[in-house]
């Protein structure tokens, strides 16, 4: 990101932003020749990973071995559609910290094209370890100091 | 749908409700053994489309030519994920509407597992017809009385 | 299936054949209004389980269980698309074994729409367990002769 | 591309080879951990398009006016998995024409993961206008000299 771009008011805070760019895709689009919505989330849905790896410096798969997490499950979407994307469309997505509590926090998702805003999302998700009792099973945990530090911006 | 069969409070009112029974697959499941959440947002994408079926008696494609519409985007998503779901569960979707405006209609979905209810998703879409003015654009309109009456529930 | 039904020439053999119903859906679908074709392959993908399900009156989850495998990755796909489908066409994929050897196995598939083929495919896949040397990573093993006798047709 | 980039050979010929870049991400894999091979099937539609554009200058939607044609589908598809890959992978996908016939062509796909060939993939596409008697329906035509040419490497 170039400290000249305009970061979306939706994801400005106390938090670091991760960018991503996306060229929406011919598959991604439905009969009515715009994207089909679930792809949206389905971007969202990396682009939380992204932030996360930018934050600690760490892949997703080394998240789970630094951490000893065993994932995030989503349990909250809320996304609002506000202009029509197309395949070909050259897309941005802003990600950051939309709040965090104990064991789960909140991401925000802002998706422009040209500027303009065209989908906002906001995901809660639950940091989740192995359950000892069942290694198979999720369990809640806090989430770790150190990417909460991390998360945050540095000023 | 038997009429003993419970259907969940979510979905309870004044419309009729849409069941759709749902096989969950292998590929629509992640790492971690369960559901990809957009792929529950695809699920209620089409079950948005089989309430409007059932109640109009047309198909999709011949609902836009008996309405001259011309789709139903949405603008508006929210979801909660309560239970996890995996590869092999037989899940049953059911789908009425939550609230009914000029030109945009909201839609309730249900999906439970086993009778406890899974994800609960609250969809708003409004009732689009081509533009007069530029026939490849779409302009919202008034959502038909027809489709409106049929989606009442008979008592 | 019933005894009248006519099964396609492409899936006719010494085996079992499984037949699914599909209805294409709206988000199946590209700006062209057909099937985007790697929903087909997915299609496909879950037919492979359910006709082993079939054969073997186990869910893949509980086949993991009963034969110790983990999984069938594909090693080879090829498909031919004969004939256009769009959303709201209600198609029957047919699916049996193509061929058998000491552990992989070919699988057929044969899509129709109104009775005439549409796609056909073929996948090639490998029985595999969890490598004792690495319980992480997937070993080929014979396909068990219980699963083989299952999936020959009983004359 | 850099000068000294290993080309594999499976996409070495007489016609211009395009390169794309793909992170898979979490929700390609299934629960086997590996990426499910439908979306491997989205990756090289795509890889197709931005094959085309590389060598027409155009995007997908401008090609569709600059050509007066209605899009490319696949009639053909073949595919060989041959090292599994995993998210967070970092993929190289190469592609260049197999095959130019009057109004179908072949198009060669090879992906790769640190060097090593990961899947092989050839289609066959027609090129296709709108029918002139149907402007719904497809109709096979020449491909453009132009584009032929453009496919073609500069020697």
């Amino acid at each position: 990101m170039t400290d000249s771009e305009k970061i979306p008011d939706f994801v400005k805070g106390d938090f670091i932003v991760n960018r991503r760019d996306v060229t929406v895709e011919w598959g991604h689009c439905d009969p009515a020749g715009i994207v089909f919505h679930p792809r949206f989330i389905e971007y969202f849905d990396w682009a939380c990973a992204l932030l996360l790896e930018k934050a600690t410096g760490f892949k997703k798969a080394q998240m789970r071995e630094a951490y000893g997490f065993a994932g995030f499950p989503i349990v909250d979407l809320q996304a609002k559609f506000l202009v029509p994307v197309t395949y070909g469309d050259d897309v941005k997505i802003y990600s950051t910290i939309a709040s965090l509590k104990r064991s789960s926090f909140g991401i925000k998702h802002c998706l422009t094209k040209n500027g303009a805003v065209a989908v906002e999302c906001t995901q809660t998700r639950v940091w989740c370890v192995a359950d000892p009792a069942d290694p198979k099973k999720l369990k809640a945990a806090a989430v770790p100091d150190e990417v909460v530090a991390r998360l945050k911006r540095r000023t």
